[in-house]
């Protein structure tokens, strides 16, 4: 049987998604109870996004195949019994033998918190990221809009991206401002490329902070390099939001590359 | 001089705020970091709401008296960097020689955080109260509006609670559904009985789970005895959001009585 998972998890405590010998991920952390749960099977969990250390989720989803069967009910409060509190499973159901997390994904949503005032926050530490210097949000609107559409992302991944194509779609990118000095940034798209949204964020803290045009978003975004964008935004205030699959034929498996492995 | 601190803190690690012997409190931890600051005086803070142990503060005010002159930025940056990550010095201002943050003050607003989902949240625990079988809002709102106004509360009240007058006025009593299941309850008015808060928001669950009609708040604020009211809700979800002063005359002391001692 195969199944459908949907996870929430603070990222703080975790090494990323991605399984690494020695470190505590997501993935071996939840295919440690997924074992359990079935009886000893050994199980391999696969994650629509490959979050990063820090990187947290409000709707990651997961796929894996078990031999026995469980009712789905007792699958999520199961998991949520074994599991450590800072992971919790929010939906369990099987799903078409084709359904593969990443590759079926069509689409995602990720959310960056930035907390722009000048005093640290009990609440948000590890959470959001905090701006000490007040960022002028009609410049960072101004560069966010710049994102929407497809583009050459070449200047706005990471080193060891594996991906080979380097256009992206960003549907949208909006910011809307929450209490007392919170703003959220978040991008929909296909599919994003290793760190895009970290850099994305980035280089609009540097428009915000007045040392970069809103206009080299889009110089950058014409063919530039690496070094026409904007440091990496720390992880801390990243959240995979939303993981979004075909409707009808759910288990489609969707264009591998570009499948986002932020 | 006499001084006035604006504080947030993430009340789990605390035993709330008044200072008792063996005890991590914030009313202590501010005591020692305010005596680094003023080079060893020994100083006495007085905080507006003595917040029980768990209950957090997005807007505790404090006031204290120093013998030594410091600039007001430095004494919050100086805080800042004595103080543990769970409290947060948001502003520190020079006060009249009349404030006392405790007794001049002639107003709160308290927030309730509750939960309503099935899940567990990684994100959430110690700091909103779940409920794991789903309330009717309706219901709870219909509770709600009753507490508007001038009652007696001793139906409300803790059972050793200091104060004599158990007679209060509730200026407003609102409801607000935030996102994924998450909601706010909120209580404006002059001041509140200890325990008034969370025993209000555990009547309304009470009444959000069926298990005691709407009309029974009206009755058990018709000088009804705490038998009539339903249980004391968790410190996890409870926030003191705002602490109000008069505008005119800063300084002068209320009425002693009429504090919250919750």
């Amino acid at each position: 049987m195969n199944w459908r998972l949907k996870l929430e998890y603070d990222g703080q405590a975790f090494c990323g998604w991605q399984r690494q010998l020695g470190d505590r991920t997501v993935q071996e952390t939840l295919e440690v109870a997924l074992a359990s749960l079935f009886g000893g099977e050994t199980i391999v969990a696969h994650g629509a996004g490959r979050t990063d250390s820090g990187v947290h989720a409000l709707g990651q989803v997961a796929s894996f195949r078990a031999e026995r069967w469980r009712e789905p009910a007792r699958v999520r409060a199961g998991l949520n019994a074994l599991l450590p509190p800072d992971v919790s499973v929010l939906d369990a159901q099987p799903a078409p033998d084709s359904f593969h997390a990443r590759f079926s994904a069509c689409g995602k949503t990720y959310r960056y918190l930035l907390l722009d005032r000048n005093e640290r926050s009990p609440f948000w530490a590890g959470r959001a990221w905090q701006t000490c210097t007040p960022l002028d949000w009609a410049q960072v609107e101004s560069g966010l809009a710049r994102f929407v559409g497809q583009h050459d992302f070449t200047a706005f991944r990471g080193p060891h991206s594996e991906q080979r194509n380097p256009i992206r779609l960003i549907e949208s990118a909006t910011h809307r401002t929450l209490e007392s000095g919170m703003h959220a940034i978040e991008f929909r798209g296909p599919g994003f490329l290793r760190y895009q949204v970290r850099i994305m964020v980035g280089t609009l803290i540097e428009v915000g902070l007045g040392k970069r045009a809103p206009e080299q978003i889009s110089d950058a975004l014409r063919g530039g390099t690496r070094a026409d964008a904007g440091r990496t935004a720390f992880p801390d205030g990243l959240y995979l939001v939303e993981v979004r699959y075909p409707d009808a034929a759910e288990g489609a498996p969707g264009d591998p590359d570009a499948s986002s492995d932020d």
